[in-house]
């Protein structure tokens, strides 16, 4: 099944799939779809460098892509250790109150302390960019709308698509204005950082605000073929996917937490839930003890970003040891209670192809 | 495009109409959809016979079904005087602080008193059930879940079928378990009364959990061509839609009130807010200074079903003729925001099957 977006991109299917891990990436390019490396996480460029060399030599010469996080505006900017300073002494007691009475152990003597994600730092991720920009990846993709102008000259000096996540049809509309290639259109139903309008009513909305100036990716609630070709009805040229890849056999080689991947086998669809406790935008998590203690009378409004994942990045770290699948951080999105079995990768892209074959055939059948 | 829920319900179209108005509901059945009446303002049950009586004469003899709200649960049952003494002095004196900032008079002299919406009571829930078996309607639909067996059984026993909306799962297996015809998937875009799961990931999730028993129709996010075959290919038999007649030549005719009109058509599909201050329990309604102020750190908690109805009934007479668009109380879906025109609901239904099958067309050219 092939649709103009493949052809942009060099792919056989219309299926984008990010993930944090290289594992999953690479194996989304090598079964024919675009894995595009969540780089984030990297808050050290050479880890970046060495994640994208893997991806170089596992991808078999087929398209990849990766993703930065640059928020529109530039958000509070410091060293690390001036941002630490920023965090109210009250925030820093109620996570430490938080911890204890969900009985999560402080780390073991000698364990390295957490640094936080400073991926959201704006320095940190053009530092991605420069990394990326020296590999031949096809598609350099921005999770917080479009990213500078600059950004998007060298990206396209060296041959590169770039791709913007919009939450709403103007932030498409400005987007195709700056130049970007490629618009995600990431609905309410999405993990991680995601806005209020839901996939049914947002992607025909930025299909039609966009035009034909640039092809449109669906995001947010898409795990199955059926919701690929539900995608595709709606006015999409393709699926990018996250929260399906969570339960992999390549993204297990990433997480050393059991507890996690039992937390994403038990979740169901009413299981997560969008709060600004991990980045300090909303994003989607899997719902548990401890998302629900920041919605207790008690707690305090979560920090702004990046201020706000630098506080919990050490509970963060204490809660992933702690092997409590009911307390782990974790973005996901509503899909994730579609999933009940952990399969590699080129196994679930198996069955979203034959799944969405079947739905165009059964579709052709009613007209 | 006919699906089996076609043959089922007897209608050409999988179009299931929803609204309060009879105007609306009469066109939708006439068009070849499904019109069905929503039932709960009417605190009469006389009017509602009225209003069927209306259907009986002007759906040309094709089917209609009738919409009732019955809480799985019974709640709080009481005659309205009693019920009007449980509303704490702190909520009343809270709605006349907040009119008097937003600048709404009180009610002309001789005006007479909103009773509050009574159809959330079991007791005239059930009236409306009575009045609705004594007029030849094709189907039974309840908002809020499974109806009461002697509901259900007394519906087959008329010839009617039975349908429930669900918002999770677990709730549509407990509704075919009860012995409910058919289920309406109601994913979070929905207007009114909505759950929290998106449209995309609850569809295939409910078709999925009834498997061939009973035929599932999808609501939420739904009001163009491409929409409808998104449903279908998610898995649904058809399309329930409420939000898409608000904005008809019909439902003009119903209400009095232009600054409705004029608000809806201005909204955007981030214009929306999920909230508990219409009737107890939540439900998405226009975003607007109104819904804001029950956002403020002074604003009271909702009370529950009935009694925040019947706390705001007399505020929602005062915002309504207020003639002021940014404070109309006002259920409505986020695809309110893809409507800028007030059309007859003829030509709505005709836009929606020309794009529904322009879109099986398009979808055909890709396998």
């Amino acid at each position: 099944m092939r649709t103009p977006v493949c052809d942009l991109l060099g792919i056989e299917q219309p299926i984008i799939g990010f993930s944090p891990s290289e594992q999953v990436a690479a194996a989304v390019s090598r079964a024919g779809g675009l894995g595009v490396l969540g780089c984030v996480r990297f808050n050290d460029p050479a880890e970046l460098d060495a994640a994208l060399d893997y991806m170089d030599a596992n991808t078999g010469g087929r398209p990849y892509g990766v993703d930065v996080v640059m928020p529109a505006r530039v958000p509070v900017e410091a060293a690390a250790s001036d941002l630490e300073a920023m965090i109210p002494q009250v925030h820093r007691d109620f996570v430490e109150r938080t911890l204890l009475a969900l009985g999560v152990p402080p780390l073991p003597d000698g364990a390295p302390d957490a640094d936080g994600v400073l991926g959201w730092l704006h320095s940190v991720a053009r530092k991605h960019v420069e990394v990326a920009l020296a590999h031949p990846a096809r598609l350099i993709a921005n999770a917080l709308g479009s990213p500078p102008p600059d950004v998007i000259a060298a990206a396209h000096e060296h041959g590169m698509l770039v791709a913007a996540l919009a939450g709403a049809p103007k932030h498409a509309q400005a987007q195709v204005a700056n130049g970007v290639d490629i618009v995600v259109a990431q609905g309410y139903e999405a993990g991680g950082h995601t806005g209020e309008i839901g996939s049914m009513v947002l992607i025909p909305e930025i299909v039609d605000a966009v035009g034909d100036r640039v092809p449109v990716l669906a995001a947010g609630g898409i795990g199955c073929g059926r919701q690929v070709a539900a995608a595709l009805a709606l006015g999409a040229a393709g699926a990018w996917m996250g929260s399906a890849w969570l339960l992999t056999r390549e993204y297990a080689q990433m997480t050393s937490a059991p507890a996690v991947q039992q937390a994403l086998l038990a979740a169901t669809s009413s299981d997560t839930v969008r709060s600004r406790i991990y980045s300090g935008k909303p994003a989607r998590l899997l719902k548990n003890r401890w998302t629900a203690a920041w919605e207790q009378p008690d707690a305090p409004e979560p920090l702004r970003m990046p201020l706000q994942n630098l506080l919990v990045a050490g509970a963060h770290q204490r809660l992933m040891r702690s092997g409590q699948p009911d307390v782990v951080p974790m973005p996901a999105g509503q899909v994730v209670g579609r999933i009940s079995e952990i399969r590699p990768v080129a196994a679930v892209i198996e069955s979203l192809v034959a799944e969405m074959d079947e739905t165009l055939r059964r579709l052709g059948g009613l007209g």
